[in-house]
């Protein structure tokens, strides 16, 4: 079949390696942002600045914020349902007065399945928009959608950056960039925080680039606790990485020992999709459960975060109202910070005055 | 299953019960809109003269109408198809200058179908948009929403209502809404005013609301036909509930006999999706379809309604053409004044300046 | 069946003899777009007046480019997938400053796939929406969607336009339009060019529309060269309207004889779709693919062009690769044109100042 030797010969992962995302370094006009390596800290101060300024500038209904992004429009194209991350990117640009195009009926009613690749798609939507948000099962896909962006420069009369919404098993940066903004929303600061990651560490590339984005505050004195079970354990080279820049860890597989002394919880759900191995999820499914009993073991002023969609991982529908009514609940308010980070990150990508 | 547990543990309909949903009392903003029974006469008043007055403003291209919702966000979450009802929502959004994010490829494509839950799915709308448009097969799923919109006040830092665009078999309190504000647009008012109601008035959730909102004109002397075959008459209670408010029914299989003395036919939509039993179905399906012939049998001054789409219940494509010919076929107008009447609810809803 | 009985009643392909769309004649307002046949040479010079004049204020973010059409709202319905088309007009409109309404999770979700016919549909969509963008599978339904929308005046206190985005076999007039827009833009005129038509010119309409459109400028000695396999020739009927209107042509299957001498090579996709016999398929799929060695062999001021999507038409991905590079390709230029053009349709038929 034709269509898959052209599959065969462009893969999405190879551009992991082939594309070299731009570092921020101060200025984030339109540069492509695909994985959080990009940021460094002083990049992270700016994002957080001007996202909680929006916070504030959209809760008393600023006039001036929707003309920001005034005559830009962004492109959606999500491959994969995402529904938070697609509502959130689409919310973001049209509280800054942008606009938002999508195929109708959605990606996979598009001529992509109909066999066209990647890199012709994403150049089609970079005709008609300014920014693209792509989410896409394959790891790699954003990068190799920044790599075939940048070939069009002066093909046609406009430049377009695209935004990771998540990449397949590789990086989803928005979301590790808006778990903390939330932390330091909540607490201030990094400095001798306990924070504790809980669940499937080994495919969780939410964990895995949050992990990396809480190294970026190497003098903050920040503990990491690893909670998984053996089988699902943090790869070892984010561990390494934690560990050269000064942030302790560690790692176990009991809860109890550790969730008393903890100022951060962060929650994972468990994508059954993620996983080759049926066993494995099995074994994660039933292994952490969030009730109210365990949360009432935390900390008066610990907080717990989750990514949200949840499932069974924080027990019952009733399990769940519980949990919502404990003020240690932040999930939602981290749901909402997603936007706020996200309108930042389209206005300093798109050079707008702040 | 977990999800399945789940699902039994959390019924929609019970909410019907467990939500209060507040009357308007001349006050719309940002209270849920769920059901007729939250509507005096007087809210009726504000609600029409309100769209009335949008109507001519649109119809003038008034520029300062897009500018009424600027920085507002609706989130338009459709879990089964309703075309009318959802264009309708977005235009009335759009046309006020205000914004619409709804999931990419529907949210049939999105994380609820991976067994997410409705009280998680309309929180994450709500922490991103103003107001929600809520349509969904099980009745009672409206109130469910409104109850847990409620539960995150105070954790994030805006708050959402949500508008009911139908719920199963349950209310669409819109669709009613745009049927009244047709009537007394077309007839000024209900005094003295014959009102055919035709076809499954067992499961027509709208002429059920659309009956309720007229028993709110007590002094009007109206007269109520409710024509339909046995196995498919009106409920009970809502024959109850127009008597005791003075208005007078009279119940028949007999179209001709009433027919000839209507001001007003409103003719329903056989919707076969809420049958049970395909046996009453075909009963139905058969029994009254609106023809030519048949208006010919109307007063010259009676209009004939029709809440769309339409199928063989008003015969065939080309009878169709000639009752569209026809001026006392409305089923357009009333089409129209169904964005209108959405404008001015979420005018009102988002308390805007009209 | 009922709804097959209807379907088989009312064709759209009927409606092309029962419908006479306006000519332009220099007046757009409120005009349907369904063929290239409404336009004069004349109104193809303001049109590309228009188009030419928003890329130059789109490319300097001129802001008021984003108020024109302000309190305009543009219904999309594809019933096909398209996205370049899709994409492209509600970027146009949203460019403009208007509004978009598409049915949540498209129209294949939608009321229509209950039965509802195409006249009722796009009736709804009037009743809300200004102008609706039309993409449908049948011949004929651009023009039977502009027949049922005459019938609303009066009727409704607006009035609504269709421009066709594609039906079936039948016509694809803004591709046509884009097309010619971008021979023009990079060759200044058409006087003594030679242009090469590559394909299949069998099932092809857009080499049929830009055929015609081509015919439109008799005196400029232009040569069109019709390259195709024996059994997918161009219809004798558009040759021969070539051929009236002074347009030489070659008729031939070897590209060879004629790309060195051609200014213009317009490669088409095979839509396999569009085959009923799958043995044409196969010879047209493998007969002409445009490789880099290929190319090698025209002009160097030749330019390549294509509608796109791309398939194995243009070899594999590194053929596109190579391709992409070479200064003489030019479809990304071609489709972002696409979206310059439809703002300046939308503009001048919405009578915007433009």
């Amino acid at each position: 079949m034709v269509q898959n030797t052209q599959r065969d010969q462009r893969r999405a992962a190879d551009f992991v390696k082939r594309y070299n995302p731009p570092r921020i370094f101060g200025d984030f006009k339109w540069k492509h942002v695909v994985t959080v390596e990009q940021f460094e800290r002083a990049d992270l101060d700016i994002l957080f600045k001007v996202a909680t300024s929006l916070r504030r500038r959209v809760a008393s209904h600023d006039p001036d914020v929707s003309q920001l992004a005034r005559g830009y429009l962004m492109a959606s194209l999500f491959f994969e349902a995402s529904t938070r991350t697609d509502l959130s990117f689409q919310a973001a640009m049209r509280r800054l007065g942008g606009e938002v195009i999508t195929p109708s009926g959605g990606v996979q009613f598009s001529s992509v399945y109909k066999g066209e690749n990647l890199a012709d798609t994403v150049r089609a939507a970079a005709c008609y928009a300014d920014v693209i948000a792509l989410r896409h099962p394959e790891r790699g896909a954003s990068y190799e959608a920044a790599y075939y962006l940048d070939t069009l420069r002066g093909r046609i009369t406009r430049q377009t950056v695209v935004l990771s919404g998540g990449d397949g098993i590789g990086e989803h940066p928005t979301q590790a960039l808006l778990d903390l903004f939330t932390i330091l929303d909540q607490k201030q600061s990094l400095d001798n925080l306990t924070i504790t990651l809980v669940g499937d560490l080994k495919h969780g590339r939410t964990v895995h680039s949050l992990a990396k984005l809480i190294a970026r505050f190497e003098n903050a004195r920040t503990r990491v606790n690893l909670v998984s079970p053996e089988s699902l354990k943090m790869p070892r080279e984010i561990v390494a990485y934690l560990n050269v820049r000064k942030v302790a860890t560690i790692e176990t597989d009991r809860l109890t020992d550790v969730i008393g002394k903890t100022d951060v919880i962060y929650w994972t759900r468990v994508q059954e999709e993620r996983f080759e191995n049926p066993t494995e999820y099995d074994a994660i499914a039933d292994a952490f459960i969030m009730t109210p009993d365990l949360l009432a073991q935390a900390q008066d002023d610990a907080i717990l975060m989750h990514p949200l969609p949840r499932k069974h991982e924080m027990g019952t529908p009733s399990d769940h109202d519980l949990l919502d009514e404990d003020t240690r609940s932040v999930y939602f308010a981290q749901m909402e910070n997603g936007m706020f980070v996200r309108m930042a990150l389209l206005a300093l990508v798109l050079g707008l005055e702040v």
